[in-house]
């Protein structure tokens, strides 16, 4: 490739509807993706896995980089996440990850005291999640040269409480029993989350990410307070050592009371979820981009109620520059991929400048 | 008794501050009462569940009023709350109700469909929930006189969104799917709901429950357009048809962005979970008492963490009159009992006036 003609490359990715939102610049139309875009409720992914497990699809670049670019091309969306998981990284760091049948990520060696933490490897090289970093130039290479790529992980608190709890919970008593009650060991284990993921989410961007997203999930279970001592620190300092100029998407879940603080915590899109109202949420939120906020639903429904839900949200957002259309989390298995695809071309058709 | 002597009583359970503070009224500490006080963490209750099931007991009045009496007692609460369920009130309406051992609640026959809603039964007589009226009798032959009883149930969404999904939920796809589908048959379900309700409410405030308690859940999964639209008329329906003079306590979990449409619905007193800043909260709710709000998980700490905690509620609610000290949501069942009796004393002595 001439130097050019990757000059000319950057420009179109960096000039796309998807990139200029994240900055607050004008846009022909407000772009849109969906977290979880490629996913159980596409065809063409159910193909792929009745073939190969969930973390062997993780590890296996080229599958990954299929089903990632499958699912941009097919919904026409305005940017593409590579496939991969938010847990991926806690293998590095000595967790034992299975992703059990229908049961969702099981860890078999659950974070549960100080001396625990500190059997915890720092990541010192990133190495062994190459083939993330493998997918990423594999759909860098065959995804449209316009079309952005966003890389991702979960944030240190998500990251911690899945560690903590060893999967899924309801009410997360051992993670804010070792919060609580150990706050040094907490902290450390935060830390060391936070320096590895920085390294990762770093080599991501090296690999040809254009934009990342740091997924806390499950961040909603805490009050403002813990919030601002336990977690904020430390996804701050993720946020601040991420490559100059990328932009970093800041995405949780129930996160009403939140806002301010994540908006604290740093990225250049905050990510709401569909119980918040956009335009509320926004001004309390001030000069960000945001991204949302679809109940996913919704798209269990008719199209026309969709439209009229995306014109709401659309309403909302009243055409202020930094608008990024999503869901307000990720898209449900069994949602009807014909609603998926109405969606994203309503949004575009609705929002034409 | 002569009329004089349940004069007195009367007057005694008005007095109350746990009455005075549901009236916004001075109070000499304030009270403080903990949802789910009987249950599993309590080896009394323990003893009582081994030999009869859950619902076994919801119907055993003697042993209701048993488990009510004594975990009153033994914590030194300021209210007793009946042994009950807050779902209840769906046999009646013709749902086939089973408490699977480990599993909560599942129901054989969930509502999916608009003829689903039009086989639910009208609860012309509640007759049928006898067992909860004589086990609130004997509670208040037995309870100390001047300590009020509180009776509840689920509000209209949780009752309607359990009788649909079946059990818990995660996404409440087939509640939103229905209630966004078909706007008349969620409405209609909504309505007779709403209407048993009234009569169950009332019917246990005859049988001699000084307050009502809704519990809102699983509301929180709503956006606050949805709840405004689906739910408030019917919430309101209901509180505004309990019996005059008698407190509802109005109570949700997961409601930071419902809580002045919860205001709007009614109620006496707003229950706050421990996501909101409680003196923020107050603010937005106004004139109204409020209930809250500490973190469950906070009692598997040490006694320490805990008067610390209960110290930053009690500043945040800053002595205005209308604080009901307690947690943010129903008491987990490993929690250390002795950590549940040290908050009652914590509450009572820190907040003496």
């Amino acid at each position: 490739m001439t130097e050019e003609s990757t000059f000319e490359k950057d420009a179109a990715l960096s000039d796309s509807p998807f990139m200029r939102a994240c900055r607050r610049e004008s846009v022909p139309y407000t772009p849109i993706w969906l977290m979880r875009q490629a996913g159980r409720y596409m065809r063409e992914y159910r193909e792929v896995r009745a073939r190969v497990g969930f973390l062997e699809l993780c590890k296996t670049p080229d599958l990954a980089a299929e089903v990632t670019v499958t699912a941009a091309e097919r919904l026409n969306v305005d940017a593409a996440i590579i496939f991969a998981d938010i847990l991926l990284i806690l293998e590095p760091m000595g967790i034992d990850l299975e992703f059990a049948k229908g049961e969702g990520p099981v860890i078999h060696n659950p974070v549960r005291s100080a001396s625990d933490v500190e059997r915890l490897r720092e990541i010192e090289s990133i190495e062994s999640l190459d083939y993330v970093f493998e997918a990423i130039r594999r759909t860098r290479r065959s995804l449209r040269p316009d079309l952005p790529l966003i890389g991702f992980s979960g944030a240190p608190f998500t990251l911690a409480s899945y560690m903590i709890e060893g999967g899924g919970s309801r009410n997360y008593v051992h993670t804010k029993s070792l919060m609580y009650g150990d706050s040094g060991a907490w902290h450390s284990m935060m830390s060391l989350i936070s320096r590895g993921l920085i390294r990762y989410l770093n080599a991501q961007v090296a690999a040809g990410a254009q934009a990342v997203q740091l997924f806390d999930s499950w961040v909603g279970c805490l009050s403002p307070e813990d919030y601002r001592e336990y977690v904020l620190p430390h996804t701050s300092a993720v946020i601040r050592n991420v490559t100059p100029g990328v932009p970093v998407l800041h995405f949780g879940t129930g996160t009403a009371t939140l806002l301010e603080l994540m908006r604290e915590a740093g990225g250049d899109i905050i990510g709401l979820d569909w119980r918040v109202d956009l335009h509320q949420a926004w001004d309390r939120l001030g000069d960000v981009a945001v991204m949302g906020n679809l109940d996913p639903v919704a798209l269990f429904t008719k199209q026309e109620f969709i439209r009229a839900q995306a014109q709401r949200i659309l309403e909302q957002a009243d055409g202020r520059p930094g608008h990024i259309f999503n869901l307000g989390h990720g898209i449900l298995p069994e949602t009807p991929v014909d609603n998926v695809i109405a969606l994203v071309d309503i949004v575009h058709e609705l929002s034409q400048r």
